[in-house]
């Protein structure tokens, strides 16, 4: 049983595979991902992972056969496990937990090329509706806090299979990043009775230095203080505190603004790796004044090194108003 | 003049490169560190760096010429630069300051292949002594709130010289990480009216499965909640907030267990790139009670995925009691 750990002093969580835990020379040669390989994710190979959870496609087509459009199934090496108890404890000065959580795959095609700035845009909001459908299945599971929905694209972003998929993890707990930004959102409630997101998104709009894309219903821009070079979020404009509110008509617009981002970072960087994150509130709370669910787009450009690993304390080498620059040009 | 920006959020301070921004081309060829090519480091090639700040050696040396043992200089690539006023200011909402701060290179040996496994005791202690004067010297600068001590060794820690050196970066704010750290012991220090990190200190030797190391000053442990496997935290054993107070005695006993855990880690995982960070308090706070500065040591073996990144959510393949076992029977 994998375990969830408490840093102490920040507060930070830590996953810690206990079960077979990695030796010193399972390090020295870090695999590559398959290229031409065998892919368990490919249309007709719907037997090569673990049963189906969801899948769209042609309503007639038997589960796990093909004939679908995205599918949703268990990650086959989960980093949490779904059956047991929490069992929150403590040891000494320290607090643990059993490491009980879903841990999922999306794969987001059935053609294993096929990435996002190459479907069709309903396709694209497919892979929208298909998550909230799991979150809405998974809040119910009283034991989860938090669903994290986040893509890994290249090896060098973390992925392993290149096949198009995206993953969710749910934890029994929140996430210290994800509490840090919702704390910082309450802060300036407090003192402007505003959200902050919200002004964030009037002001990129107002002075439209930083922004790469817009359309109806969302805005992605550059964010004034990126940590990353080409780093891009994506904000719906009306405050909305929990993906999973999304209205019918906003899927489309932010199928389509995913697209056109993920698009103009292909042209622009020449396909880079890179990681996207949804910031979604917690599933226990209600709807928030000051907190405003987004997409964290961070391409994969340069090396991290220790100073920003030690610190939070990023050097940029790209100003985000140059990056959206070239993004906003590139089509 | 390179940019600190905030976070409106979460108060993250960013340092952005505004003068000579990197295009998108500039990153699809990532540099590899000179091999065999001319090292500006070496002794005999004192005029290749810019003049030295501060050096050990023979007291009849001329500046900048040989016959030093440790030899500290400004980085000739500042990510920061000294001249100026900070001028922090607002853009709406955000906040920003010119990018005034220190960058220095400590080179830790005239030889060229010599890392502090294969440095003499006392050699060794010549770089702890040599950081603290620079601390002292620099705290003068009322400018100044923090300084950043850290190494990086190996490209894929973001080395791009392989003479053995380390770097100092003065800024002219607290990074958040560090902030959250005192924030985190200040809590505890309410509660418990104890130092966390004294409790840690006592736990850990108490309970003795995650020590690596110990002296008469000093230990060195894989902390319970590591993010990264193999990742080691040294902790003086009694109470201190400021680096720069090291009493002369426990300066050879922390050279010696730095020595010992890099040997360790060497043995270990065959040579790795990693990097360290002295986490030190903020130069203008008093003596803190619950705060105890630290190295954290962090091998770089694994990639980090934009779950990582995105989430301050890390996934620990190897436990630490099994890291600090094998790191303990290495020698």
């Amino acid at each position: 049983m994998p375990e969830l750990r408490r840093d102490p002093i920040i507060g930070r969580w830590v996953i810690i595979s206990t079960e077979r835990g990695k030796r010193p020379t399972d390090y020295r040669s870090e695999e590559e991902p398959e290229m031409g390989r065998f892919c368990p994710f490919c249309e007709g190979h719907e037997d090569k992972t673990p049963p189906e959870i969801l899948a769209y496609g042609d309503p007639n087509r038997e589960k796990n056969k093909s004939g679908w459009r995205v599918r949703v199934v268990p990650n086959k090496f989960p980093v949490l496990q779904i059956e047991g108890g929490i069992n929150r404890h403590g040891d000494g000065m320290y607090d643990k937990m059993n490491g009980i959580g879903a841990h999922e795959v999306l794969i987001e095609s059935p053609q294993h090329n096929l990435e996002i700035p190459n479907l069709e845009d309903n396709r694209v909001e497919d892979i929208f509706w298909a998550f909230r459908d799991r979150i809405i299945d998974l809040r119910r599971d009283v034991r989860f806090e938090y669903i994290l929905i986040f893509k890994n694209k290249g090896a060098a972003a973390g992925a392993s299979l290149t096949h198009p998929h995206s993953q969710l993890i749910a934890t029994p707990m929140v996430p210290v990043r994800v509490r840090q930004e919702i704390q910082g959102g309450k802060q300036y409630f407090e003192y402007k009775e505003r959200c902050i997101f919200c002004d964030m998104v009037a002001q990129e709009l107002a002075s439209n230095v930083r922004v790469v894309a817009e359309n109806d219903q969302f805005v992605a821009f550059e964010p004034f203080a990126a940590r990353f070079p080409f780093e891009t979020w994506i904000l719906p404009k009306n405050h909305d505190s929990h993906f999973e509110d999304l209205q019918k008509s906003e899927a489309l617009s932010l199928s389509k603004i995913l697209k056109k981002v993920l698009t103009k970072i292909k042209i622009v960087l020449d396909d880079p790796p890179y990681n996207y994150i949804i910031h979604n509130s917690p599933l226990k709370d209600a709807p928030l004044p000051h907190f405003h669910w987004h997409i964290e787009i961070m391409p994969k450009l340069s090396k991290i090194a220790g100073f920003e690993w030690g610190t939070g304390f990023y050097i940029n080498p790209t100003p985000p108003e140059e990056a959206a620059q070239f993004l906003k040009e590139a089509d």
